[in-house]
């Protein structure tokens, strides 16, 4: 049987997933794909760290050039992480006509048009399903079997940590401080967990989504992001009280030709599919005209989910090698659309406030909310330490312009504070 | 543009959301396949009953060869129904090169590998998307993304009609026939409902979805079966207040490189992710020993999702014709699996059973589980006439050749009658 070689660079967690389902399933996957794959080559930062792994017939070298320039390698596997370097590494490969596999979300998030383009101008392939929910194949079914629909709404829980810690904030009534450190040492979380827990991990995740599902590049910077770090274990008690669960939930929406995206802490209903994704499990919510809501749910990292994405890109490269079909773009959908403006996109939202706890107060917020023509769905004063309250307040969908207004009505009246906001979910069909 | 000239045998709901589809998203259908895809002929078995429809461009014939022969068509959609005719056309069209897709689960159950084979000999297409889980792309995700994984476990809600009475029957408290006749009313159900509810139709798409999970055919009497028709509400309430839901689940599992498929009422822990599915929807769960537990969760039928799904096919075949790849089978893994024996087919089981109201029963009882090695979960008496008592147990793991072991001891005790057993899912780690 003929042999594809392949080339990696890194050899962590995920690459050591990698050589093993190799090893593991090579039977099944030379069935497959009527060739027998193998990793001939590894490239690592620090030689000695691992002297100790030993992979048969697999060269394990600090000279990148040598798996990147190795004429006899036709995929290159990149799981060493970083943007510059592994950016620098992949466009070196694409331009030696090698096939690319990455599961660098960051990467792809910033880069991936300009890396697409390479590909497509050197005739090779370039996959990177596990830079999305780890285990969940989103990309490839957004792909398959969105192609003839027209996608209206993406929802997802895209970050394991976050979704592990304020699961724990949600089930034990732990603190945000504490749900982080049980997170930390159970290896849920890293030791600087701002990418995580400030919600740009998710949001590089809603790039990409937003890629496939629309056909259109946003940046960082056209998405709004917040993250977890400041929620208050008050907020998340009141909204279990109310039959809400809170969730990081990254949303890429089409509202009248334009797109929104936003990755920002949600109340989502206790019967809302979203709601009972648990831990460091991954989730994607998938509105499509024709098919409606379809959820893909899955393991969102760890070593042998993020490595099974990763063999399944280079599947789907050999397959091409072997139909002579490389050098088609994994996705190949374009649309120019704009973003929407703050006065369309709409939502219900859930608002604390600190109030003086004296007559006509609830008069003096009803006049507020009315300002800002938003009805109200339910107002609930919680608590009192004899001089302020604490109302909470629970609007029909409103605009994010309308939400503004109340913003600035509130900051007129120096004796009202707004304490939190956060978007509720509308419970599904 | 060049166009992909169609031609569609059937035009009831399915057939009539797929012209719907492919007109309202041409433009993207284009943009993505390079091609215009145009039905150009459909055959229909009545031509008076469709005198009202007219779709611009496309001829209404009732001469299905006018089609099946038609030099210019190049893909056959079929979704027609039936199985002995539509198995004759499909094979009349790939024979005449025509690429086929079909929605047709109870033909490409029964006649699948003869069809696939056939197409192999033609060097043409034969996809079926459709055909399990109507908008839920499963056969393509397993296909793409557990190439490189070992499924172990197979589990699905995989029948809309038999859901939606479940759900109406644990929400409502209704009895099975008061739900049924609802169903009926609302159009969740046929007026023969056999099908649906004697676990046929989830019988078919778990054939499928063995063929593809584990590259095995398996025929309809390697499946046990059984339908939810005779499910008592007395059991579904007992299920309830234990904290389970009751759902008819598929199940195609991998024992030490046997196989078991089946189809059966189950209950299900609440807080299992099945659990959460309700009414006329579908879930599939896969288990792959790399990946961990994913689902894939939507509409299991209904004209657009289905018809979405055709669509997803339509297209895969359109990008094999201009890559120049068509002639693939849908599945490419084949393995040979024997079935595996009720020695190791386990699961834990409740048994609601009726025995004489007198001191000394629960020993007579656990007698007879001894006997059988099992142990007990839980045991409750339910209620009482005065003169018998209604006991529910339910078991520790045993196999299918324990519970036999039961019931032959409980047959053997003329006073003693099980009423009912169901197995028991684990919950969900």
């Amino acid at each position: 049987m003929e042999e594809i070689k392949i080339g990696m660079l890194g050899l962590g967690t995920v690459g050591s997933g990698v050589v093993r389902i190799m090893n593991d399933h090579q039977e099944k996957i030379s069935q497959i794909t009527g060739r027998r794959l193998k990793i001939i080559k590894t490239a690592v930062r620090h030689l000695d760290a691992h002297s100790a792994q030993e992979v048969p017939g697999m060269q394990i070298t600090d000279d990148v050039h040598a798996v990147l320039h190795d004429p006899e390698i036709q995929i290159v596997v990149e799981v060493m992480g970083t943007i510059d370097q592994a950016k620098a590494y992949i466009i070196d490969a694409l331009k030696h006509g090698k096939h690319v596999v990455t599961a660098n979300k960051d990467l792809i998030a910033q880069y991936g048009s300009e890396l697409v383009q390479i590909a497509q101008e050197n005739k090779v392939d370039l996959f990177y399903e596990a830079s999305v929910a780890g285990g969940i194949p989103i990309l490839r079914t957004i792909v398959n079997s969105f192609a003839a629909d027209q996608v209206e709404d993406v929802k997802g829980i895209v970050n394991g940590t976050t979704n592990y810690i304020l699961t724990q904030m949600v089930a034990k009534g732990v603190s945000y401080a504490d749900a982080l450190k049980s997170a930390q040492a159970l290896g849920f979380a890293e030791s600087d967990p701002t990418n995580d827990v400030k919600g740009i991990d998710a949001a590089y995740k809603m790039i990409i989504l937003t890629q496939f599902a629309y056909g259109t590049n946003v940046k960082m910077s056209d998405v709004t992001v917040e993250g977890i770090d400041e929620i208050d274990l008050a907020d998340i008690n009141q909204a279990k009280s109310m039959g809400y669960t809170m969730k990081l939930v990254g949303e890429s929406q089409e509202i009248a030709g334009k797109l929104a995206v936003s990755v920002e802490p949600m109340l989502v209903p206790k019967d809302h599919p979203l709601a009972t994704i648990q831990n460091e499990n991954n989730a994607v919510l998938v509105k499509g005209a024709a098919v409606g809501t379809t959820m893909f749910y899955g393991p969102g990292a760890g070593e042998m989910p993020t490595a099974n994405s990763v063999l399944s890109d280079i599947i789907a490269v050999t397959k091409n090698i072997v139909l002579g079909t490389t050098g088609n773009t994994f996705n190949g959908y374009r649309q120019k659309a704009a973003l929407a403006t703050p006065d369309m996109i709409e939502s219900a939202y859930y608002l604390a406030l600190r109030m003086p706890d004296i007559p006509g107060q609830l008069l003096r917020l009803t006049d507020i909310l009315t300002k800002a023509d938003t009805s109200v769905n339910q107002v609930i004063q919680t608590e009192t330490d004899g001089e302020h309250a604490r109302v909470v307040v629970v609007t029909h969908k409103i605009s994010l312009a309308q939400l503004q207004t109340i913003r600035d009505q509130i900051n007129r009246n120096s004796d009202i504070d707004l304490i939190s906001c956060y978007k509720v979910l509308e419970a599904q069909a």
